[in-house]
């Protein structure tokens, strides 16, 4: 189908235009039309680009035709001829849709040529003025239309300053620049074969060609692939009556954004520069000044520039970024767009817009992406500062620190109650370098994905955490560590960004979490309309008060394996794990009983009123005994150096246990329900553990009612499992109830995550009280992926390949986890019509991930509590 | 519902009435109804059992009178009377709907007192003989009602043979006899602190009874639930009068077959003994003779017992085993079952039976169980040997093997050539050990699964191993194992049963596998009924040959990286993994093809007419190197013990290859298509390689219609993977059908592995040709298990915990996986009507698993060569 016009007269167009006109033509067009001062114009439509790129390749006649009108519409409304006299001078820019970097940006004084030159010298009745903005004219239309590169041009001129003894080109005087003139001409004869153009009509042709074709450049292509942008939008090319800034005292140029893009501070935040075009404003040769001068300047023109402004925010309903200039005088506005603004400046204003009346809830919910969130929940590296990046890792647990690269958890312990910042280096971490994780800034491992111990205790503590950094090879017996053949010694600083990956040598500026009134404000707002709650992962107390001051609606995962990881516990668990019959085991558990119990105790009483969901051990009982490896080369070492009998004789037991528990896939081996059926009595301390927890609460005055465990079962995959799991926490439960003589009311569950699970979910729902999703699992069994293994190893290259959409493990694969988990979800309310059903993977802090959860009509997500108000933000967004 | 009767004369019952009589009951009321001569007698019913166990606990009065009002038929019918004169007695027997070890077996002479015992004395004209039936009858009724130990009686028995200097019983005197009738009371009094009941009445009422409770014993219960049999069929109770086998030498007794019940054969085969009860034929204090002697001792006799025989096999349709008895020359028939046979006998009858026009062929079919067919395929252990187990393993491999304990792969490859047998025993084993594999019986590792490299590897070559045998501990540098703290030498005999994981001290007598004509001819037939192809899995052309001679109809899946492992090709695959640019591997690929080619040929030179499925290299390239564990030991002692410089950086070297390659769980790591994709080069070569051999083998003549190459993409989860490895394999055959100037068919498909796969089976089925469920690995991901870590682990505990009704390994997991297969198969035909489906992991060998992929509608299962005549046989019984 045809279209029945290419151009658009700005005065035609308007906001609603955008897919046609794009972005920037769109904007002019509705400035025009809300009567502020916009140098009149006309933008070509994508769809011209469009029939340009696939059909015509050429400017085809109609258009051409269009355009000439257009452009005489144009000498009718600025009372100026297009290479004639007056001349008419025209600015050139391209325009998407989706603002897109790579693209082509701007020609200005389009039209001049020998002849116009001295028009417009007479005209500005400055002849240097008008060579200037010739030689500049040159430059540009040869370089984004000609593909003459700039450094030609740049060495004329920098030849020129030296030859003069000047510094700048503004120094330069008219003839010097006539000289310069000419000489550009005949580099781009040189360079190209042919004379430039100086047909006005024919620089306008060229110039909107190459916008064209500057859709289709490799860089544009590359970044709407990244962007997911559709390839066949096309741009608009805007054709506007040049303006100059650089007439005298009485012009001017300059950028503003409505409102402070740093931290939302509602005043007119920006700088101008006099006498100035556009580019000298970002060149930064000249400094540019506050914008808040001009008031002192030209106060006439500034209260017309603030009108105008109030005007584009209430217009637009949002923080504007604009771009202005003064023509002798005269102002005139180039362009509005929504501003970018920090994350900070971005709660700010949606807040204040509420506050001022522009905006409602919602609209101050939609305006802010929930992941921009985490900028204000972490410390983070100044994004202004140069950073000496040597190598990449994992970012396995979000923020930035810098510290002394220590190896050593006991030193780092030592050095940290020193007073010093550290960062513990590791090859992997273990339960035995829990202090060493504590007290450390943060943590770089060599080996181990997003699930490795070091990652998992990293998120968990809210601390910054690199893993599998493969580049980084430590030789912990001579304290070095090598990163790409350089060497580096053990106590030399380093800085580590956990949202990146990034390993940066030496300190960097930190930037501290902020957690301002307007945040709270919003995040309230989003509780409101929200359907979704929101619970937190935590594992302690601290972790839990944290969680409920973010906002947590619960806890929807506890992981009771990382009370067994801390360092005082350790070797209870391990006495657990190597005794070698149940007698034995039952007095280590005895042991760690009053232990977990006072961890439970003190999250309970966090989350007083709150429901608190508790996963019964989950990983294989080897992760709790020291690394197989290093015990092998131990046991050569002492077999053949001879020396300690019993000390080998210890350590050969050890490595025999440690090898009869060693899996080839521990991911799929003994472990979560596994082990509370072989061993059933860990499992009944644990449960045991919750009840007295909860009946010391109780007798401290706490009401039963506001004491709400739920107990879930992990990796339920039969029938036969919940079933016998169920019995074994409701026997456990009546026994305590009749030591203690009350009942209590407390759920059983389980976590789904295995594929089977999804598929009998009737079956368990039958004897489950609730579900909770446990993605990460789920994602790794149904993809048969490795967290672990993958994402250091075929996961980037299958996402650069688009083999992959997105990180399955970062948003829900909704084709197959997805699936399973509506499919799972209508089985089990099937069973168990009201089913209470949540999820507990990290899924459950992702905005895409909520979107599918909201829709799919889970009753919560639960995620750590540094991700809960991007959780509680996404999960409003959804909702509206 | 109360039941009319509680009690049914012989002759009032039948065969259909099995439920109710019990099977010895309704035997004996078939027998008697068909006019065979049986001792009249009554059956007490399954239903009486169930209501004295559930409701009265006591024989009831009306139960009481019906047995009465039975017990005066059975006097009119014997002319005899109980506890008068000539005296009736009985015997009384349990009998179940099917028969069962544990329960209350047998009591003879019921009914003798020290009144009756002269009444038999009288009547049979020898009160030597009546004194010995009161004796055993005390002996039996006292053990098996009253519960005093045998031994008791025994200790008598022994005293007075040692007074009287005899050795055996038959030689003790009456007098004897009658003091240690005496003796026997008195002990039943001492042990029960009651007197013997004397009153028939009382005798019987208890005998009942106690049938009844032993339904109840943990033996029976054991055995009930391990065998799936309901605990409420209760079992019948019978009472028959007593004939005697011992009244004379006109009087004996024995047991036959109708056929032989090892071989088959189609001849009576029996023992019997003259003047002898039941229980002296079992006992082996007398040797009895063989039944064709009868016809010497006793012409009339023998013909009517053939003559019964033949009537018996005529009636049951089925090899019959009998029990008969002959008093004063006179036959009765005391029981008939149908016989237990070996495989080899089981296969024979069957096949006889239809050329004997007594049965049709899907009867035949039936006869015998697919899984018993494995005894054929195999050597075995000689059942009938006592063997010195001194550990188990994993059954990884069926078949046994003896040989001599060898650590290393070189020395076992030595001795095999020097004419030794040769047990291969590694900790585990690499592809560096292949050539020990192929020089050994048989293969035993300590560690490792049932898919370790050993077993994987033992399972393609045939050849039996026992893998995992965590008892065992290796020291290979002392030349000694141990197990359980004994200490063995290295070249000790050994002996393995890979059907059992059963470890044995010393040579053990091995059975040759048998496939008779019978055998043939047996599978021929079930060819003609089967639904469902069956095809084989075989790497190699011997194994391809071995699979069409067992009556493959293709290869359904051929796994190319068992070339890979090969001896010589090894370091080809080593150098093309170390490779440090795409080039250096392309050169090592290069290397490699020809001898892929070579294989490849060979196999579809086997397999012309029929389709093979090839699947593309699917494990971790890790797989291919050194072992990780070892090269840390062998670094850390070179850097501690200097010296060879070049040496340790090679190894380093190495190390760090094999580190950066390591997987946490490999299971789910960089392998399948995941190893295509990243490098495509690899998939190509081997693409490439299938494609020269077939046009080799059509330059040679062969018909184009007869290769049929089907290329497999394993472990596809995403459309996109199968996308780009279905363009390689075009582009790859398109490339070479240029150069050759002829195009050739060929199909693309994938394996469906992986739960994603089954949930986006409509979008493979777009792409893929075929889909083969590689129900392994899918039950792997489903399930969340390692097979390698769970059938050494928690598998066997959940098994014995009935947590799982059968190991899903072995059996398809219908709930689960097998859901999702259903699920698979929907959507691939939604999308694609017609889609050829296959199943190739190993439960495409196993019969419960045969028929649901039947029922299911699959095309064909796919197993090991040595599966295959029970696949064949188990696909043609679900088809009746």
């Amino acid at each position: 189908m045809k279209p029945e016009q290419y151009v658009y007269p700005f005065e035609e167009g308007n906001m609603s235009m955008k897919s046609l006109l794009g972005g920037k033509g769109a904007g002019l067009a509705e400035m025009a039309s809300i009567g502020l001062p916009v140098p009149p114009g006309f933008t070509v439509t994508t769809e011209a680009c469009n029939m340009y790129l696939k059909e015509h390749k050429n400017l085809w006649s109609e258009l051409k035709e269009e355009i000439l009108e257009n452009l005489s519409l144009l000498e009718e409304k600025t009372g100026k001829r297009f290479g004639e006299k007056p001349p008419l001078l025209i600015s050139v820019r391209s325009g998407a849709v989706i603002s897109m970097p790579g693209m082509m940006d701007t020609i200005l004084n389009l039209g001049l040529n020998p002849t116009t030159v001295e028009y417009l010298a007479d005209q500005a009745g400055d002849r240097r003025f008008a060579l200037d903005c010739y030689r500049r004219f040159i430059q540009m239309f040869a370089d984004v239309v000609l593909k003459v590169g700039s450094h030609h041009f740049e060495n004329v001129l920098t030849a020129a300053r030296k030859e003069k003894k000047v510094h700048s080109d503004a120094e330069l005087e008219e003839t010097d620049l006539e000289k310069i003139a000419e000489r550009f001409l005949k580099i781009v004869r040189k360079e190209t074969g042919s004379d430039f153009p100086l047909d006005p009509q024919e620089q306008l042709f060229l110039a909107v060609e190459a916008v064209f074709k500057s859709w289709n450049t490799d860089r544009a292509v590359v970044y709407r692939q990244a962007n997911r942008i559709p390839d066949n939008l096309g741009t608009a090319v805007n054709v506007q009556a040049m303006v100059y800034g650089n007439l005298g005292n009485d012009s001017g140029t300059g950028v503003a954004f409505t409102r402070n893009p740093s931290t939302g501070e509602p005043l007119i935040y920006g700088e101008y520069l006099l006498n100035a075009q556009g580019e000298d404003v970002v060149a930064g040769i000249r400094t540019p000044r506050d914008l808040s001068d001009l008031d002192k300047d030209m106060p006439e023109v500034y209260k017309q520039f603030l009108e105008a402004c109030q005007k584009l925010e209430k217009h637009y309903l949002d923080m504007q970024d604009i771009e202005f200039t003064i023509e002798q005088g005269k102002l005139y506005m180039l362009q509005t767009r929504t501003g970018k603004r920090t994350a900070a400046a971005a709660v700010r204003v949606a807040v204040d817009m509420v506050r001022e009346g522009l905006i409602d809830r919602p609209r101050a919910l939609q305006r802010i992406e929930p992941d921009q969130l985490d900028q204000l929940l972490h410390w983070r590296i100044d994004p202004d500062v140069k950073k000496n990046v040597i190598t990449k890792g994992l970012p396995a647990s979000p923020g930035a620190a810098s510290g002394k690269v220590v190896f050593d958890a006991d030193r780092a312990q030592e050095m940290a109650q020193e007073g010093e910042k550290i960062l513990l280096v590791r090859p992997e971490t273990t339960p035995d370098d829990i202090h060493g994780i504590i007290a450390a800034q943060g943590i770089l491992t060599s080996r181990g994905g997003m699930t490795s111990h070091a990652a998992v205790v990293a998120r968990g503590m809210g601390k910054p955490c690199v893993s599998g950094c493969e580049d980084l090879r430590i030789d912990l017996s001579k304290g070095r560590f090598y990163v790409k053949g350089e060497e580096y010694q053990e106590g030399i600083i380093l800085s580590i960004d956990g949202g990146t990956g990034q390993v940066i040598l030496g300190d960097v500026p930190l930037i501290e979490p902020q957690f301002s009134d307007e945040f709270h404000q919003l995040l309230g707002w989003a509780d409101d309309f929200k359907k979704l709650k929101v619970r937190a992962n935590a594992d302690n107390p601290e972790d839990a008060r944290r969680a409920v001051e973010l906002g947590a609606q619960g806890i929807g995962l506890c992981r009771t394996e990382h009370m067994f990881m801390a360092a005082d516990r350790v070797p209870l668990v391990q006495k657990m794990i190597l005794a070698s019959n149940l007698e034995e085991r039952e007095r280590a558990l005895a042991d760690l009983l009053p232990l977990q119990q006072g961890d439970f105790k003190g999250i309970f009483k966090e989350m007083a009123g709150l429901p608190v969901t508790i996963r019964l051990l989950d990983p294989p009982l080897h992760e709790f005994l020291p690394d197989r490896e290093e015990l092998l080369v131990e046991v050569d070492r002492l077999q053949r150096e001879g020396g300690d009998a019993k000390l080998l004789q210890e350590k050969e037991n050890l490595l025999q246990k440690v090898n009869s528990l060693t899996e080839f896939n521990p991911m799929l081996g003994h472990r979560g329900c596994r082990l509370g059926l072989v061993y059933p009595e860990i499992y009944r301390m644990q449960v045991r553990a919750i009840f007295l927890a909860v009946f010391e609460l109780l007798e401290e005055g706490i009401p039963a009612a506001d004491l709400q465990p739920e107990i879930m079962i992990p990796l339920v995959g039969h029938r036969e499992e919940m079933e016998l799991m169920k019995k074994l926490v409701d026997d456990t439960a009546e026994e305590i109830f009749k030591e203690k003589n009350q009942k209590i009311t407390y759920l059983a569950g389980t976590m789904i995550e295995l594929p089977r699970a999804c598929m009998v979910a009737d079956q368990l729902a039958e004897i489950a009280s609730f579900f909770s999703f446990g993605t990460n699992d789920l994602t790794q069994t149904t993809l048969g992926y490795s967290r672990d293994d993958a994402e250091g190893k075929f996961l980037p290259f299958y996402l650069q390949k688009k083999i992959l959409r997105a990180n399955p493990f970062a948003e829900i694969d909704r084709d197959g986890v997805g699936q399973l988990v509506e499919m799972a979800i209508a089985k089990g309310r099937q069973s168990r019509p009201g089913l209470k059903v949540g999820v507990c993977g990290e899924h459950g802090g992702d905005p895409a991930s909520i979107k599918f959860f909201h829709d799919t009509g889970l009753d919560y997500v639960s995620c750590s509590p540094f991700r809960l108000p991007i959780a509680r933000l996404a999960a409003a967004r959804v909702a509206l």
